[in-house]
Parts: C-alpha cells; sequence; structure tokens
C-alpha cells in the first residue's frame, strides 16, 4: 500500500468521534463528548490523538454557552483522498475526493469498449495517474482506489463473474491488476451498491434507510439500511435488472428470461426506436453503436425537448421502472427510492414522476406508509464517488476496530 | 398482562446467556464463559439471577476436563410458556410451546371463513382457552400470544391495513381485541416472516441466513439475516406475492397487476383445474367452494399419486414460485431458500425439485455461490411455531436490554 491506514487496530472510539466531526463539519470537543456519549477525557484523549495523526485541525472558536468560548474541529480534508472510478464498456467516470468525501478532481471518457482486459485497465491506470497529477494531490495520501462496476462479483478477490463484455473478462483480476499498475489498494464493488451508499455519505438523502436504481448501459439496483450497504451472503444483492417481469419474455444473457433490464435500459430503449424509423432517422440512430448511452442520451433530450414519439419510449421505460420499484418497495419495505446515474440524468424529470406514481399506486404496503422517488444530487457521478466513499468508510472501519476487544 | 415480562431492565447479559443455554441445550458454567466471552464471576451471578427467576435449573454433572466435574445448566422449559396463532380464512392453527420453543400441544380447525372479526376472534380465542386448559398448561405461566397472519399490517397498532376477506377488517384492532377477549397479551406479525424465525429458532436450518417462501391459502416470504428476520420501515417486507411478473398480467386486490401470487397460490392452481373439465370433475372441485386449501390438497395429492393433469398444474405452479425464489435470491443474494407452510406439504418434493432446478439455472450470483433449496422441518405448522418463538424472542429482548446503557 502507498500508505498505511489511517489507524489500523487503534480503538474504536477513533472511527466514531472523526465520523462525527466529518457530519457535524465543525463541533467543539463538549458537544462531540454530549453527541457521541463518550466522557470528556476520552474525548479530549481521541481528539489528540487524531490532530497527531493530521486528521482533524482546530479552526478558531465557537459562540459561547455561558463560560470561555470553545474550540472548534474539523476534519483536516486534505489529509488523505480516495480515488472512486465507475468503470464500464461505455462509460469511465474518475473522481479524487478528499477525506470528507467531497470532490476535488474528475474526469470522463466513452468507456473501454471491447478493450481486452489488459489494454482497458492500462488505459484506465494512466487516466487515474493522470487525474492524481494534474490535480496537484500528493499520492502518499491516496488511500486507495473504489472500482465501482457491474455484477455478479467475487468481492473479495477482486473479479468479475460474468463474460461480460467478452469471455476474456470472467475471473480476470481486475482489482489486483489494477492495484499492480496503480500502486494504490483497489477495492472491487458493485456500481449500484456505491451509488448507494454515496448518496447517504453526501447527505442527499436524510434518512439512512431507503433503495437506489441505478442505471448507466445496464440497470442495477442498492439498498441502505441504518447507512450501510446491504450486502447479502456474497455482495451480490439487489440485482433488480435481472429479475423476471415478463413470464412470456425472452433469455436474458444472465441465465433467466424476461428479465426486467431488457425492457429498460439504454439498449432496450435504442431497439424501440429504430423499430419506429422515423424517430431513428431523426435522431440518426445507428443500429451497429455499441455506445448505447449517447443514442440513449439523444432520445432522452428529445422527449424532454418534447418529441412525442420519445416520449413514449421514454415513458415505457419509466413505466417499466416503476415496476423495478414497486419490486424493491415490496420486498425490502423500504418508503424513499433514490434514482442515481448517468442514464437518468436527461430525463430526471420525466422518469421521477413516472416512477413516483408508479410505487405511490402499486406497492403492497403504501397503507402503512407512502413511497417518494427523488433524483439523486451527485447525478452522473454517483457510483464514481460511491466507489471512493467506500475506501475512505473502509478506512473508518479500520479505525473503528476494537483492539481491547 | 397474565404474567411479567421475565426480566424486563435487566442487564442484556442475562438475554446472552439464557439464549446460549437454550441452544446448547445442556452446558456448564465454564463453557457459557468461554462461549459468550462473559467472565467468570459474571456468569455465576447471572446464572443465579435466572435460577432465582425459575428459568435456568441444574441438571447434574458432566464430564472432567481434568479437575472436578462442572454442573450443568439447562433452560427450566416448564418455567414459560407461548401461544402461536397462524389466522386466515381457510385455516388456523393453535400450539403451545415451552420456554425452549418446543411444541407442548396443537390444535386446528378451518379458518373463520367470512366471519365478521368480533365473531372471529371470540372463535379463536375460545380455542386458545380451551388449548391452555386441556394442556394443563398454568396460565400465568403464558407469557403471551403470537397471532401470524396476512399484512399489509400495522405491527405496532396490532390492526390489518387490507380489506381482506371483508371490508370489515381494514383496521379493525385484532390484536388488541384478542388481548381483550384472552387477558394475554397478544403481538400481531406477519406469517410468512413468523414461519421463517420458527425454523430458525428450532435449528430446521444451519445457516443463519436465508429466505423462506411460504404458502398457505395466499403466498407470502420472510428473510431471515444472521439470525433476524428483515423487516424494512414497517415490518411488511419480501411480499413476494405481490411482485410483477407478467407486465401484460391482470389487475390484483393489491393495486398492483400480474402478481406472482395469483399464478401460484391454491385459489389459481384450482381455476386452471376447472378449465380442464375432467380434472375437475374427477377430484370433484366445486368452483363455488370458498375453502380453496382444501381443493388445492386434493389436486396436489393426485399429482403425488402420478396423475398427468394434476402434476402439469402443480408443476406450473412450482416453476412460477422458482420466479419467486429467484427474484429473492438475486435481490437479497441468499443461498439458502426454505419452503413452508400447509399448501408446501403435500407435494412438497415436487416444489422442493422444480424451484431447486429453476434457482440454480436463473439466480444472477449462481457463479458467486450455489443456492440450495429445502422444506420445513416445522411443515405445516411453521407459522403458528414461528408466532410462539416470536412471543419468546420479545421477553428474550426485554432480558437483553442494558439498564446501565
Amino acid at each position: 500500500m502507498a500508505t498505511s491506514p489511517i489507524g489500523a487496530g487503534r480503538p474504536k472510539t477513533r472511527g466514531i468521534v472523526l465520523n462525527r466531526i466529518r457530519k457535524a463539519r465543525t463541533i467543539s470537543r463538549v458537544e462531540l463528548a454530549a453527541d457521541t456519549g463518550v466522557t470528556a477525557a476520552t474525548i479530549t484523549q481521541v481528539v489528540r490523538e487524531l490532530m497527531d495523526l493530521g486528521l482533524v485541525v482546530e479552526v478558531g472558536r465557537g459562540a459561547s454557552t455561558g463560560g470561555k468560548r470553545p474550540t472548534l474541529l474539523q476534519i483536516n480534508q486534505h489529509a488523505r483522498y480516495a480515488v472512486g472510478v465507475l468503470f464500464e464498456r461505455n462509460i469511465c467516470i474518475i473522481v479524487i475526493v478528499d477525506l470528507t468525501g467531497r470532490q476535488v478532481a474528475r474526469t470522463a471518457f466513452p468507456g473501454t469498449a471491447l478493450l481486452p482486459p489488459e489494454q482497458a485497465l492500462s488505459l484506465v491506470a494512466s487516466r487515474v495517474d493522470a487525474l492524481i497529477e494534474t490535480a496537484g494531490v500528493d499520492r502518499g495520501k491516496v488511500l486507495g482506489v473504489g472500482l465501482a462496476t457491474y455484477g455478479p462479483q467475487d468481492r473479495q478477490a477482486g473479479v468479475l463473474l460474468t463474460h461480460q463484455p467478452t469471455a476474456e473478462w470472467f475471473r480476470y483480476p481486475v482489482a489486483p491488476r489494477l492495484s499492480e499498475l496503480l500502486g494504490l489498494p483497489v477495492l472491487l464493488d458493485n456500481d449500484a451498491a456505491a451509488a448507494a451508499i454515496g448518496e447517504y455519505w453526501l447527505g442527499a438523502v436524510e434518512s439512512g434507510t431507503y433503495g437506489c436504481l441505478y442505471m448507466a448501459s445496464g440497470l442495477g439496483g442498492g439498498v441502505v439500511i441504518d447507512g450501510e450497504v446491504y450486502r447479502g451472503v456474497s455482495s451480490n444483492a439487489v440485482e433488480i435488472g435481472h429479475i423476471t417481469i415478463d413470464l412470456n419474455g425472452g433469455p436474458c444473457d444472465c441465465g433467466n428470461y424476461g428479465c426486467l433490464g431488457n425492457y429498460v435500459e439504454p439498449a432496450a430503449v435504442i431497439r424501440q426506436a429504430l423499430k419506429e424509423s422515423s424517430l431513428g432517422q431523426r435522431l440518426e440512430l445507428d443500429p451497429a453503436d455499441t455506445d448505447v448511452m449517447t443514442g440513449f442520451a439523444r432520445i432522452a433530450t428529445a422527449a424532454v425537448a418534447g418529441d412525442p414519439a420519445a416520449r413514449t419510449l421514454i415513458e415505457r421505460s419509466a413505466r417499466h421502472l416503476g415496476t423495478a420499484a414497486v419490486t424493491m418497495t415490496s420486498l425490502f419495505d423500504l418508503d424513499l427510492i433514490v434514482l442515481a446515474g448517468p442514464s437518468f440524468t436527461t430525463a430526471a424529470s420525466i422518469y421521477q414522476s413516472v416512477i413516483e406514481e408508479e410505487v405511490q399506486r402499486r406497492t403492497f404496503a403504501r397503507r402503512a406508509h407512502p413511497v417518494r422517488v427523488v433524483t439523486s444530487v451527485s447525478s452522473s457521478d454517483a457510483a464514481a464517488i460511491g466507489g471512493a466513499v467506500l475506501v475512505l468508510q473502509g478506512e473508518l472501519a479500520l479505525l473503528e476496530l476494537d483492539v481491547r476487544a
């Protein structure tokens, strides 16, 4: 690793205190003690340790509550950084965030298409290197890279368990290889799970429990329960794009049939547009183009601009996503769904209103509680930011290890 | 309440120790200390308190591991009891379990059909009273009643949020009213959730994480994560019968359309059998009969006996339940599905093999881990036993309250 974990083996109080300071932005020692239930003496000691590690700094004095004006603490945001990468064939987004989760640099390119793994990962590594360089970030302060991509995955081993986009990727050591290329730790995770936790960390949702529908080239899902990603037995949960919504539907590459994704994803909407030759011609859609996100963005733009044929297609995609949202709320019993990912950006308002209408009408437990649908604040960058956040969260988890247990 | 909670406000160590003794059946103080990580001195004190409460007894000596032979402890199974009721229009099952979760008495009757709430609950109360009486259980030792039934529910208030089977039931205070009639605390819960936790408590599944498909008149689902029921925001989770599997399907009473339950439940299978007049006639199915479970059992029996037409129908129901299982495993990322409930009893082997084939072929993360399907050990009584277990678990949770926190 390029840098040692910021608090491996330290008492868990450190992690709790650091996270509280992060969330509060500025906070006094007295408030920290009151908020965390930790004694004033321990707070004084832990804050001293965090300051010695360079993670926390003093930033002036707050208002007096009777006596002396208290010294305010703040995360030293430049103490550490994390890189997040959204990686797929049609889009790559790379961000660097600081210790508070704030984005300090960003770059994007149109994905690695059908490049073989070695070339694709070399390309990503060179872009990460360049971004760290141009952002002027001290590489020694970069904790690691969160690589957010599709599944199924063996998250522990850092390999993909799918033949997408080509057979070479199956069990190729994507995370270990990228780590080797960069000389940085690389953590593999699901793009939708990353997007979901990114929304929470950035304060985009007030509740700690919600579902996330994530759409880039493909459709994914994530569920956050009390501020933690729901994982299941192998971190391959909430694969909402691969549930059957049409028992007479055709086979899907995943092995299932009538899969939801095949009715809503960019490629599906483009197929439908090409069937209506006038729309396909008007928008200059190319059936041979493998970059489905660009073609899809054209249809979404036309829909928002008022083209009736385009609007019909986007609304149909949204109705089926409504089914996804209903299934998610009826199984996980959620009252909030967040829409995130680049494919929701352009026609966000259409998707939001149609999906909300569907969940309010069709969710089984709607008489127990309403269900709201909101659009992401981090928009198309949600998964990349979430990837970086998962790296930071991993470090906080290390701080929370209690060596006395 | 007829009896005070067995440990309200006591340190949580009590609950942990009691649960450990229950799981081990017999255990020494030394083993308890080793297993729980609690100091020997605390174990001695807590065991003394549990013995004073009459919940734990000494039962002789174990094998020596060098020194003196250790005294073995055991739950005093007759110290407390809980009642569990599976309640629905077509079937009612009542069980009494002791403090170890072992069934000590059982009765069943064909449900309350379309009786108004007041009469239906009076009937249930009289049957509970009679069962406690004939079983010779000291009523003062009965902790309460777990009423397991369909949803959606407001579990906190103890009311149903559905117009099933008639409009009178919507928001009728089922749990408070039954509690009044019995003079016992009544806890309302979802039948499938109860069945799921019942399987775990009884040691039917070795893993603490799995999904449960539950079928009586209707289809339900439950998910257990690390030994706890997955709840969601309002305890109305895993309503697997009301997710869309047919985007061209007809409307369901629940407000959704193409709902899975309408393709697999007893009433659906009977409808299909009646369409094939020869099968309907042969099995003497009556289209006007509201007792769908009896008619369904006839079809299931014929299927198991080798009737090809009946077998086709049961297999079709099983295939669609395979879709339910695939959706459950792909969203919750599970590696084990348990089939429980009275409607699985007769044709359990057909359902098990067909559903397992479907999940192994269609689950998204099947390359990350296999998925197994097993049938319940508690069979048709799963939900009733689970209802009683939830009462016991609630008491253990009270024991786990830490007043010092």
